[in-house]
């Protein structure tokens, strides 16, 4: 074990005042700050921006949104440079958005550096409770049933959420929005669908799944579906 | 509408620092705080004393456990109270463990409020990802479907989300352990399933299922079960 901590913050779903206090100290206090790059751009470091201290290593994770076997080289790299801090006894802190462990890149970094290197997670609020926080309905209640599933999956294993939960998050829309619309309206749940759009930065979209523009659906939205009609939503 | 808004805050899993720069602003600018009492005790109330100011008033929600019909007038006469204030311009704070719509009483709240009175819900970092943080492994990642569902359902209902799932996760454990210990070993998943109990807290543990003593789990406590091992679990 290497003297050095790495620290996995979440730092929230995107409104730099969803940050923990606990993400916030660990942020400040580590010596070099790791976050993940996606076409030059860092959703993560721009949501803690204001936070950062210009002391700071910064070390940008080339991570590609396509993931799979293309974006290993990335992880390996990224995991090289900060167990070379951790191994001079200084502290990393890798950036997530929403939570490190909720469907975030720094499960790759976990694999490579857990077992040899002391590793701390704070975790965040995730994207998920943010978008039922948007509309605001319950996400889930009493005695309901959660399914949350990436956009990315075949309808056939979709549909299967939509079988097993009475509520039904499906994240990472994206390209994938139009499949997805089409699914919900052929399982009749279209007017019971939302969809959140980057939620609580400060160009949130809340709107119902029918008024969305499949021209406009980004890949950071949510659409949450409610089977049947409960008492309280 | 009345001028006042009602907050609904997540406090957190149950580490203090776990709490969000946003929820602590909420909290401390509120006139008057509410939180759940069970059995003479508020966990949320708890997580947060070291933060409520000595001249805020405190609204005790009495929100027995149970849940279910007897609960209502609880929530009934706290809902009243706390229109007193917003009637009056007055701001209240409604404390939450974890995220106030994620299986929290919140919901009842929101019901009666909601239309009648401006609602700001600050989503927190629930339980479910703090155990991941805990143990830590990744609680989703990639293309993994993840199902969430209250210890209290029968058997058959808990079931199809261990068909459904990749990662299942079963909260409110409680007096199910048994039951809940017994069909994960009829589905020969003994062995991948994670006992996490008051996640974050000081008191927090940490166990492979196999080694808990039934006589000792609490309502405050999941079990997390991943079903395949990943390249990454």
């Amino acid at each position: 074990m290497s003297r050095g901590t790495v620290y996995g913050l979440g730092v929230g779903p995107g409104d730099p005042e969803l940050i923990t206090l606990k993400a916030l100290r660990r942020l400040q206090a580590a010596r070099a700050v790791a976050f993940p790059v996606q076409r030059g751009e860092s959703v993560a470091r721009a949501i803690v921006a204001a936070y950062l201290r210009e002391d700071q290593d910064q070390i940008a994770i080339d991570a590609p949104m396509t993931g799979g076997d293309s974006a290993q080289p990335g992880y390996d790299a990224a995991a090289a440079t900060i167990a070379g801090y951790l191994d001079r006894g200084e502290d990393v802190a890798v950036l997530c958005e929403g939570d490190p462990l909720f469907y975030g890149s720094f499960i790759y970094l976990l694999g490579r550096l857990a077992g040899k290197h002391q590793v701390e997670v704070v975790p965040g609020v995730t994207s998920l409770t943010a978008c039922a926080a948007a509309l605001p309905l319950p996400l889930v209640g009493r005695d309901e049933r959660l399914a949350v599933m990436p956009a990315i999956l075949p309808n056939d294993r979709l549909r299967e959420g939509f079988v097993f939960g009475d509520a039904v998050a499906i994240v990472k829309v994206g390209r994938h929005f139009a499949r997805l619309a089409a699914l919900i309206q052929e399982l009749g749940l279209t007017d019971r669908a939302h969809y959140v759009e980057r939620a609580s930065h400060a160009v949130q979209r809340v709107l119902p799944l029918a008024e969305v523009d499949p021209a406009t659906a980004t890949y950071f939205a949510i659409i949450l579906v409610f089977k049947e009609a409960s008492p309280w939503r």
